[in-house]
């Protein structure tokens, strides 16, 4: 990497940062100036607008994390469900470590900027919808395997799963503790667990 | 209702409007001011700072929702999964008139504000919990009446319910279409339906 992507890397991750715990609109450029050290002239360098460093966020955030839910989903030394509760238990862990500030940061822009951007509502959706397939992926394997109950469509259910977890995410930021999350995980998981 | 008690009144449901659509963050007493032609002097009158008139607003949104869920699932000439399909089906007209630009209002600054606010998080989330104790006593009696599978305890589904409801608002917003909360109600009940 060279240092002119290493900058910009690094003004991204540090934007990330303060986005996820503050939302856009109250994160100034200035704010992100003066964490990363950098001189407003790189920043308008490295990006045209608040906006398309907004985009450039969403983008390394979303390269990010599909690379997470490659590493968990994919992992083939696990049956599906055991990847499901991986994935779980990782956001779980995120939570925590953050002490409840953060939360998802696709969900937190989709929150914030859907009715008012466009463009980022568009690139959200797509973000959403890819991650959507991937968990589809992992449920048609847990229903083959007969680990979940074959009822509900594989896409149908990923859907409903991660909206569900975007929301227990959400009420867990509210009451300051995991819990919200830990009950999505069991619930889920028993009514669709074949008794078998 | 006195003249004083109908402005007050009349602040904070446009103030409320604005909140929910842009956020309390980027929401200036100026704006309220303005949509709503009074005062200064008059703000500042019923409200000691933005934080006193946001947890105004918190306040009676909370007051007519309760008011709202008691109509619904109060409703004893339905049975209690009807009661929650009707539920689901006033939350999607809602999303629908509104353009997909609100969604719920205390699911919004819980997002926002849950990190930066003790004060707004603590009554968010009593919100909240009223919320999921009156979903779990229409739940309790569908499951008497073997409406719904008995396997899962009353408050941790209506838990369960209400977060994942919140996320396919979110999710539904940003894909502006109802779809996600219409697979949401579809996949609840299908799992949860008892067969006979």
């Amino acid at each position: 990497m060279t240092t002119t992507n290493t900058t910009r890397e690094m003004i991204i991750r540090t934007g990330a940062e303060l986005i996820a715990r503050q939302g856009f609109g109250a994160t100034g450029i200035n704010a992100v100036l003066s964490a990363t050290k950098v001189p407003k002239g790189s920043f308008y360098h490295y990006f045209k607008s608040k906006g398309d460093f907004g985009l450039a966020v969403i983008e390394s955030y979303s390269r990010d994390y599909d690379i997470k839910l490659e590493a968990i989903l994919g992992d083939v030394t696990r049956t599906p469900v055991e990847r499901l509760r991986a994935y779980f238990e990782s956001g779980t862990v995120d939570m925590t470590s953050c002490g409840f500030s953060n939360g998802c940061l696709i969900g937190n822009l989709g929150q914030e900027l859907a009715a008012q951007n466009e463009l980022f509502r568009a690139r959200l959706d797509e973000v959403f919808t890819g991650w959507e397939e991937r968990f589809a992926g992992c449920i048609a394997q847990a229903q083959d395997l007969g680990e979940l109950d074959r009822g509900t469509d594989p896409l149908e259910l990923a859907g409903f799963l991660l909206a569900g977890w975007e929301g227990a995410i959400l009420r867990a930021k509210v009451v300051k503790s995991t819990a919200p999350m830990q009950r999505f995980e069991r619930v889920f998981f028993t009514m669709l667990t074949t008794a078998d």
